[in-house]
C-alpha cells in the first residue's frame, strides 16, 4: 500500500512539535540510542519491510486476545469497533517502517506530536470517525513496549543475519519504541513531561 | 545494609494503593509478564544480590554524565545536591533487591504508589528534604528503561549461568521495570492513566 493511500496518514503535512531538537538529543542520549542504532534500524527495514502484514497479524492477536487492551478500539456498548481496527492497521504497518526508515528530523518530531495527540482526548477517534473511548491509558502505552518490542525479535531473525547483527537491530528497535513512548507520553502530562 | 537502616525506605509502613489486584494482572498481561518471570527474577536476586553496589556505580556514573538527568537531583543553582544523591542510593539498591525477590501482592503494589508519589510534586525531595526541582520529568522516567535494562544483562551474566537462563532472567527483568514505569506513572496523568 503506498502511503499516499493510507487514510489519515499525514506524515510531513502536520505542525511543529512544541519538543524541540535539543530536548529530541537529549532524550535519545537518556534512551542510549546512537549513530549505530540507527544504521541497524535501516537494516532492520529492510528485514522487515516484506513481514509487516505477519508482523501486525501478531500484534492485532496479541490486542485482540486482552480486553483491557482493545478497550481502546471498542464502541459505547464495549463491541470492539472493526472498521477503527481496520483504518489503524496501516497507518500501524506504515509506523513499523517509519521507525526504521525515517530520520529522527524536525518533521519526524512533528509526527510523533501528532501521534501522541491521537492517543489522547485531544485527536483521539477524530481521524477515523470511531464512535470509542477518548483516550489510550497511559499505562498501557508504556507496558507495550514489551509485546511490541519482544516480538520483533522472530521476524528480525528471518532475515539470515548473523545474530550478533539481528540483536544489534533488536536492541536499535527497542530503544525507538521506548524513546517513542517517551514522546508520546508528553500530551498526558505536558506540565510534568 | 539492613533495610531498616535505608532511611526514608517505607516498605510495608504506607497506605494502599488506588490500583487495584486487577489492575495489575491486566497490565502484567499487556506487559507479558508471567510465573515463570517471577521465577527467574528470584534467580536473579541471587546473581545480582552480591553486585549491588557496583550496578549502583554503574547508573550513578550514567546520570552524573548526563545533565538532562542529574537535574533531578540539581538545587536552585543547578548543582547537583550530594547529600540527596547519596541518601537516595540505598533505596535504589534495596530496589534492586525488591523488583527480584519480593512478591507482587498488595504491600509490593502500595511501594510503588510511594514511589510514584516520590517522582512528583506530591512528594518528591519531601523524604529527603532535599532542595531541587518537583518533579522527574516523566520523558526521564520512561527513557531510563533503557539503561536501567540494558546495564544489567553483564551483571546477571557474570553468575555463571547458561546463556539462556541469563536471557531469561534479563527479560523478566526489563519486563518488571516496564511495568513498575507504567505504575509509576500513575500520579503524572490520574485522569489518563
Amino acid at each position: 500500500m503506498s502511503e499516499t493511500a493510507i487514510a489519515g496518514y499525514d506524515y510531513g503535512r502536520v505542525g511543529p512539535s512544541p519538543v524541540g531538537k535539543d530536548d529530541l538529543e537529549a532524550l535519545k542520549a537518556a534512551v542510549l540510542f546512537g549513530p549505530e542504532d540507527e544504521a541497524a534500524l535501516r537494516r532492520a527495514g529492510e528485514v522487515l519491510g516484506d513481514q509487516v502484514e505477519a508482523i501486525l497479524d501478531v500484534w492485532y492477536a496479541f490486542v485482540g486476545a486482552n480486553p483491557q487492551l482493545v478497550a481502546a478500539f471498542a464502541g459505547p456498548e464495549g463491541e470492539p469497533v472493526t472498521t477503527y481496527l481496520d483504518r489503524v492497521r496501516p497507518r500501524f504497518g506504515q509506523w513499523i517502517k517509519d521507525t526504521c526508515l525515517r530520520p529522527y528530523d524536525e518533521a519526524w518530531l512533528a509526527y510523533q506530536e501528532e501521534i501522541a495527540e491521537r492517543h489522547t482526548p485531544a485527536k483521539k477517534n477524530k481521524t477515523d470517525h470511531a464512535p470509542s473511548i477518548d483516550h489510550v491509558p497511559l499505562r498501557y502505552l508504556i507496558a507495550l513496549i514489551s509485546p511490541i518490542t519482544s516480538t520483533v525479535r522472530d521476524f528480525l531473525a528471518r532475515g539470515d543475519r548473523p545474530a550478533a547483527e539481528v540483536d544489534a537491530m533488536h536492541e536499535a528497535w527497542r530503544k525507538a519504541v521506548i524513546l517513542q513512548v517517551a514522546l508520546w507520553a508528553r500530551p498526558y502530562a505536558p506540565q510534568l513531561w
